[in-house]
């Protein structure tokens, strides 16, 4: 079972009330939300969520949209089309087909294997881009930080990070914070336990 | 340099417009399109493919959008606000996140080594499900028939595939068509010697 603990104290957002509908806390702390998010996508979802990424950001001047494949691509999509910006998703190990001129980062990966390598080819980070980075889930901050490096080497500017679904229980958040990144999140969950999701009211 | 051989003696789609802006034709039959379509992606060229898309298949009921990551998600996201149907796609090589119950299929890989495994969850295909398959590229057809396999053991029916950019002087196209499968294209290159693209007429 989903509650929320001040229900109704405030407004929830669009991704927040689904959490809560459709989301399914699993034992080991793992929220499946693949009927809506990362597996099967509702659009509608999708465009609402990209507004509320918007409006947290729009006075940021923001020039492109970074993200991770695969699960962070749709997402980045619909915040872009409020942005009016590109979106660029870092390819995630073999990297042959992106071309030989790439900027590339270690991911250290709690759930996939020991690390991966993403890469951005140099062609679509300049100096003068102001980058949001925009990604499904984040728990252990590890995928944000490869990207910060590589926005880094581009010579650009990180403008801040835009998270569907924070768990701000795991150390991620506060490492992101600690390395200067400006993250907000549309849905920070604080714990869930016994399969109770409880938002942090800020999110 | 790219070329159409019968250059305004019909109208051109977005994307074939775009390949010819801006697409790179290299040695090996390479076409990069990485600019706009599958690295950084060009949200309001998205949006015209959704359209031409929704044009190819609107008369088919379509229930359901059926891609692979990672770089068929975009393009399937902005066909499915079309057709007003979730998009599922399917996940490439570990699927423990999936979860135990999914539809798997074995992907013959030429470029991305021998081969790789492709996974659906059951809870998002259904037996009265009427899917329309995405892709970005269509070269030797192995990831749409793996797709096909996984329609076919969920008992649901398969409409067709719409391909972006169909590289039709290369097998898979027809081995599509031998499976009975209804296959378009937005781009359907009928060679691409000396970096000229030629598009097929009839795309």
């Amino acid at each position: 079972m989903l509650y929320f603990r001040e229900w109704g104290e405030y407004p929830m957002n669009s991704l927040q009330k689904r959490i809560l509908k459709d989301g399914k806390a699993l034992p080991g702390n793992i929220l499946k939300v693949d009927s809506f998010l990362n597996h099967q996508i509702d659009i509608d979802l999708l465009r609402l969520m990209g507004r509320d990424f918007y409006e947290l950001f729009k006075d940021k001047n923001i020039s492109k949209i970074l993200t991770v494949e695969a699960s962070g691509i749709a997402i980045a999509c619909y915040a872009a089309e409020y942005f009016k910006v590109p979106v660029v998703f870092a390819k995630k190990g073999s990297h042959k087909n992106v071309g030989p001129d790439v900027y590339t980062a270690e991911v250290f990966s709690f759930t996939k294997g020991p690390s991966y390598e993403i890469a951005v080819s140099k062609l679509y980070l300049h100096p003068e881009d102001k980058v949001l980075i925009i990604d499904d889930f984040l728990a252990n901050g590890q995928a944000v930080l490869g990207l910060q490096k590589i926005i880094n080497e581009a010579g650009a500017s990180l403008v801040g990070a835009g998270i569907a679904i924070t768990k701000a229980f795991q150390p991620g958040e506060q490492l992101l914070l600690d390395a200067g990144i400006d993250v907000r999140s549309l849905a920070a969950i604080e714990s869930m336990e016994d399969g109770n999701v409880i938002f942090r009211s800020d999110s």
